[in-house]
């Protein structure tokens, strides 16, 4: 039902959205972890599941902020990405080519909160939630990071060794 | 069941994934400007829809190019932005407050596009499918074009006039 609900709403439902999805990264990071080949990968997205933990953290304090207590909400867009990542650890064996999927599949998780969090911190600006922004930005600029750090390894080693190994 | 598949399958596997996805989004555009209030918004929408069905043509060329015939295999993620989507237009009646959410879920379509075909044009430029990785990246560059313009008019409109309404 539609209801005349205003747009404080709708940013504590982003939140909700994206704390939801915050927690279940965290336990998808050691499983992907777990899954790759490289070294450096599993490095990089256990560094990124510490990450995630503070930024979990700096959701509470931005659920806070708002007076409102920390929640999730089923959140079917991580849900559905993190399941095309269990895919392809199922139909690719250890080995440069599955780690070139986990780091598309860990991309596709972290565009998707740059998305979300980029909109969080334009509403919570405008709406002048100066702490909510700040803490939010915090955490996108950690994400938009962590992107670059996965194309780096992606293009300096994971994809061609990738390529490089016998279809 | 892990195989010994190699990194054509697994480029293979990403472009019928993004198949699906497009397709799913030449679906869901009409809805989404339909559901906007903001001209502005539908006009943004609608010409999308139209790059879209491009895009779903040089996807098309690229199979054909791969030897392969263009087919979709579900992709739970887009299925989940997008019905992440619906939930907005569910939750929030037609006004600012629902533009808001409707430009915010269009960016989550772009983000996961951009992360998708980023991963595709690397994949297809390190394995020498030159044609691949130019169709490709003619489509990554709309996919942020349409993510940036979005972008303005949430900045410039949409964000201001979602605030500005009482809750």
């Amino acid at each position: 039902m539609a209801t005349t609900k205003g747009m404080n709403e709708l940013l504590i439902d982003f939140m909700r959205d994206i704390y939801y999805a915050e927690r279940q990264i965290l336990r998808a990071l050691p499983k992907m972890a777990k899954a790759a080949q490289s070294e450096k990968l599993k490095q990089a997205l256990l560094h990124h599941r510490e990450e995630t933990q503070g930024q979990v953290e700096r959701l509470q304090k931005a659920f806070e902020a708002m007076g409102q207590r920390a929640r999730g909400q089923t959140c079917e867009a991580i849900n559905g990405i993190i399941e095309e990542g269990d895919e392809v650890v199922e139909e690719f064996e250890q080995g440069p080519v599955r780690d070139a999927g986990i780091v598309a599949n860990a991309q596709a998780v972290e565009h998707y909160e740059m998305a979300r969090y980029g909109t969080i911190v334009a509403w919570a600006r405008g709406a002048g939630q100066k702490e909510v922004a700040e803490l939010m930005e915090a955490t996108l600029e950690e994400e938009k990071h962590a992107d670059r750090l996965l194309n780096e390894l992606a293009g300096k080693e994971i994809n061609q060794k990738a390529i490089k190994q016998a279809a």
